[in-house]
């Protein structure tokens, strides 16, 4: 099950780290690695660097864009060093893998790591559901990143042994997670609503579009939140429409 | 305290694991490092994985026998990923530091790890209290030497900051939780909202705003979602009075 959890490097700068991760992954059983713009690959050092999990080299997938890589997903965790501007909501790895195992569809899952130099983007995180932080030294917190993957894989591969030892099958209708598309959809809606009202004008600020965004990814919406929405957005919109053609 | 906790690698093959060894200490706050036998040190290629933890390296000790390296100790812990012939107490990394963390003196606390090829021997093995198994993957458990340090350091440096944080009180400039009566208010405001633009009209189904309110619950709002949301209701009713009016 863990198995088809995405992980995504951005931009990774050093093939033999990518080898490393490839390893560190198939460790603790997982399989499925998405690249986006990687500075050299394939490569002979990441194949070397990888030893026998040069199967998940061979089974990466390379893509041109982070969105692209987890526009299909419902549960997003971005790694973080630093404190940023908006505060996110913040989980540990540990409160990561909690999360990830409860979550009904694992091939829904990524965990999106930044460059070697820099991590992730303001950007790159804000498509995020969570900031993912690693407790680290204070004086010396930057992991190498293929370190960073072992941690986070390792609580994940522990995790689901714990689960599988309790083997007890919680179940019931659980909801339709939202993709991030569909949130992203969402979000579009909420802005013409916003402009109709007058509540951005002439143009919004940056930050409280930002504040916005937070708000529907840390809700985790369902189909049935989406859809819920969109229809207070068309009301709006069409309310608005109507008493200024009269 | 953590920091004299003595990490020991014994027959080191390749240097670079040396240097990615160091780093992933330092990151965690550790700082005793020793080599046992080390096929090459110092070595350019250790220096230069280390990165910024070359400290950790010039400090390291070299000796020529595990039981010189750990004559001293109290606790040793060895790492051990096959079952062997003896059968040992057996502890994960979880458990490890939870026992590395009860026990008072850390200088004499010593966590041992084997060759990249082989491991420890059943001879080095038998010198520990204790034989440390990071749970891995069944078809592919053999684990880079610097990953395991770091996945041992990490459970470390994660206890300790837990132990830490019971003893002094939570600080940060964390968002202001909303509270129920505050969400509550929130619902009401955007009860009148949705009747103004005649989303719910006349009334609206039990079910829907239900859904609503656990939509609100869910995200977990703070202060500010809860002044920006209302600031949306505020603006929405105004419009449409506004238009209603004239």
């Amino acid at each position: 099950m863990i198995e088809k959890i995405r992980i995504v490097l951005c931009e990774t700068s050093h093939p033999g780290n990518i080898g490393a991760v490839a390893r560190a992954m198939k460790n603790m059983g997982l399989k499925k690695l998405v690249l986006v713009n990687p500075e050299k690959f394939p490569c002979a050092v990441a194949t070397e660097r990888a030893a026998g999990a040069d199967d998940i080299l061979q089974q990466a997938e390379v893509v041109t864009s982070l969105h692209e890589a987890v526009k299909d997903c419902e549960l997003i965790f971005g790694t973080s060093a630093r404190m940023r501007e908006i505060p996110w909501p913040k989980v540990t790895p540990k409160q990561c893998a909690e999360k990830v195992l409860k979550h009904s569809n694992s091939d829904k899952v990524a965990i999106v790591f930044g460059t070697e130099r820099s991590g992730l983007t303001n950007e790159e995180l804000s498509l995020c559901n969570f900031h993912l932080y690693i407790p680290a030294n204070p004086q010396y917190e930057a992991l190498n990143l293929s370190q960073a993957v072992q941690i986070i894989c390792y609580e994940i591969y522990q995790h689901y042994v714990e689960k599988e030892q309790q083997q007890d099958t919680l179940l019931g209708d659980a909801p339709v997670p939202a993709s991030l598309d569909d949130v992203m959809g969402v979000f579009e809606h909420l802005e013409q609503a916003l402009r109709a009202v007058d509540f951005i004008d002439p143009k919004p600020t940056r930050i409280l579009m930002l504040r916005l965004k937070r708000l529907l990814l840390k809700a985790r919406l369902d189909m049935e939140d989406v859809n819920i929405l969109r229809g207070v957005c068309k009301a709006i919109i069409y309310k608005v429409s109507l008493s200024e053609t009269t």
